[in-house]
This record gives structure tokens, sequence and C-alpha cells, in this order.
């Protein structure tokens, strides 16, 4: 059975250089041209989908359904989920990265962007870029901040429940989601420890294919 | 709790004058606007939708996700079942209907698309606008032929079990769906008699909103 992992393509505020975490910020043009590249390479990999799995994020959904549209799968069984939104950036989602690199110094925020296990300054409910009122959550899962570790935490339970047994009974799977929960994926996957999960980063837009045998060891990954 | 009925915008076939049934064609772009304006429809009236249907055909599917997008409404809950995909027209699939009625007799088609009853032809499991082969479908469901009748017995289990219970709870239900699935329901829901249900017309792309008591009678009912 396969597993594909796509991240979005670009959003508006990758395109802007702002921090996004849980903001609701659409695909960019190019994002879309992205999205329809990466449904004509599974496309053209003729992989039929038995499921697709998303976050609740417009951007990851609009990708997701740009692929299934291009591979003409858009009838599959999708589900959408906040365990696979991208990570929470506390305080920093909506600010500008450069300036927030001048305010609080370049090896800080070098150090909440990519260490494991430093939380960023945490969100405020009241903000306008929380999400503490948002309908589609209940509020005790809106996080006032995330670091990958937590991020890891809370996409888990989804990978367990729902992701690992569907390959277990043979299915292909299509997962869509962000940067870093799809790091926090990959990490559990491949194994990587908290050192090596730094520097590893996924490109938008472009397919990571693994090949899993029925005890979900990697027989073949490949990146397109 | 309301229910908004929403009939897909033009498909190619519809606009090409063919009979389409389980034909999985796409929407034109007269169809996507249609969409759009129903989404925007649906926006100005603020609903907020608890979960949405529709069939496994993409002219309802794309149908839908435009309209949700255009309510930023996306990341809600959505299933697909064949059991709201349109009418099965049998051996009809496929043809112009302008032919089909020098071939057979205008009265003839005349019945086969507006009586309650009468079945068109049956479809060979082998044509190539058969559905028996594709893989979206356990074979025994994919049908030969369907009338409205039969149309309306394989869609009742899904509002049954389905759509009915989510209205019972409170929630706000969207059926993006097909010209026949839809008068099934709605001769359902209004308690349409056989005869009634033959100049009942759903248009493309135009909202439908029952709202409900508790016990699913209509309070209200609007076309938009």
């Amino acid at each position: 059975m396969k597993l594909v992992l796509v991240r979005h393509g670009q959003s508006e505020w990758n395109l802007a250089n702002k921090f996004t975490g849980w903001v609701d910020v659409d695909l960019s043009e190019k994002g879309i041209e992205e999205a329809k590249e990466a449904g004509r390479i599974l496309k053209d990999l003729d992989i039929k989908f038995d499921k697709a799995y998303t976050s609740v994020l417009k951007r990851a959904i609009k990708t997701m359904h740009i692929i299934l549209e291009e591979c003409d799968q858009l009838w599959i069984d999708e589900e959408k989920t906040w365990r696979l939104n991208e990570r929470h950036y506390g305080a920093l989602q909506g600010l500008d990265k450069l300036e927030t690199a001048k305010q609080y110094g370049e090896e800080k925020v070098h150090i909440w962007r990519r260490s494991y296990d430093t939380l960023p300054p945490a969100l405020d409910d009241d903000s306008e870029m929380s999400q503490a009122h948002d309908r589609r959550y209940i509020k005790e899962v809106v996080p006032e901040t995330e670091n990958l570790k937590v991020t890891l935490e809370r996409v888990m339970p989804f990978w367990t429940d729902k992701i690992a047994p569907d390959l277990i009974e043979g299915k292909n799977v299509l997962v869509v989601a962000h940067g870093n929960s799809l790091r926090a994926l990959t990490k559990h996957l491949e194994n990587i420890s908290n050192e090596d999960i730094m520097s590893l980063e996924i490109a938008t837009g472009k397919p990571i294919i693994y090949e899993l045998d029925d005890m979900l060891n990697i027989i073949e990954k490949k990146v397109y």
C-alpha cells in the first residue's frame, strides 16, 4: 500500500512572508499551480486512492480537491481534522517574519522556528489571530502556542486511529497537510531524532510517496 | 434547523442536450458560475452548515465545493454517496435527447423522462456508458436502468440513516445532488403524489431552503 504526503501549495502568507499557523489563509495563484502539478504527477503515476485526509484549513483542503480533480478521483472519501493542522505559531501568527527577527533577534526567531521543543510566546484568546472562538473547533483543542513536539503529540492519535489502520487494511492513502504536521508524521514514520528533524524541510506541492509493508515499514520512498 | 437542497450547476451534457444519468460528466463554464452564485446566496443568508452531503459524481461534488468555498465553510464535514446520484437513465445514457425522440418517438421519450414508474431500456454492463466496472461502486449497486420510483427507493435509506438524524439533532444540512435524486427527496419531504411529482422541476444552482421542526415538518420553504 502507498502513503502519499503532500504539503499544500504556496499560501498568500507564505508569499507575504508571514507566520501563519492556524490562521485560515488561502492559496496564492502559485499555490494553485503547485497543487495542479502535484495532481498531474499523481495522475501520471496512476495511483488509485482509497481515502484522503486533510486539515480543516482551506489551503490544504483546496490543494487536496485540486489534486483529486486532476486525478479524476474527486469522489473518494475524504476526512478533515484539526489534528493535521499546521503547527500553531502562538503570538507569532500574523507577524512578518523579517520584522519579528528584527524585534526579537534572529537567533531567538530561528529557535522558535526550528527547535523541537521550545515554545513561541502564547497567543491571547482574544487576539484576532486566535482561533479560540472559531466554531470549527471546540475551544479546548485550540492551542495558545505549539512547538513541533506538541504538534507531533496531537497528530499521532489521528495517525494511530485513522491513517495507520487504513494502510494496514491495504488502502492507498493521500494526506494533504502542512509543513509541520507533515514533519511530525515523517519524524514518526522514519524514526528521525529530535536533532535531525530540525533540518528536515518539506517542499510545497511535491508528492512524497511511501511504499509500506504491512508492519508499516518503509519499502521505498520517492520524492517528486 | 435548515435543510438546503441545491441541484448541481449546468453540466457539459446538460448543455449538449444528452441523457447523463450516472455518467461522470463535468460542469460547464455556466455550471461553475451557477454554483458560485448559489454559494453567494447562501453566504448572504449567513447559514452555518454542520454537514454537507453529495453524490459521487463530479458535477455535484464540484458544485458543493464551490458553494462551500464561497461561504468560507470548506472545512465542514462532507460525505459522498452513490445513493444521491442522478437517476440512472439505462440505455439512454450518452444519447442525444432529440435523436432519441426521433428514434423512439416523442411520446415514448416523454414517458421515459417523466413517468414515475416506467423504466427506460436497460443498459448493458459492457457498454462504455455503464458504470458496472467503475471501482467507486460495488457492482451490485449499479442499476441497469432506473425510474423515479427506483431512484426514490435507493435515496430513502440515506435520508433515513444520515440526513434525517442530522436534522433531528439540530444540524443545518446542505445536500448538493441531481435533478431526480432531489425530486425523490422532495417527493418524500412534501408528500407529493406520484401524479404531481411528474411536473415538478428543480432548477440548477438555485438553493431550496427548508426550515423544519423537530418532527421534520416543513415550517417554511424558500426557493432562491
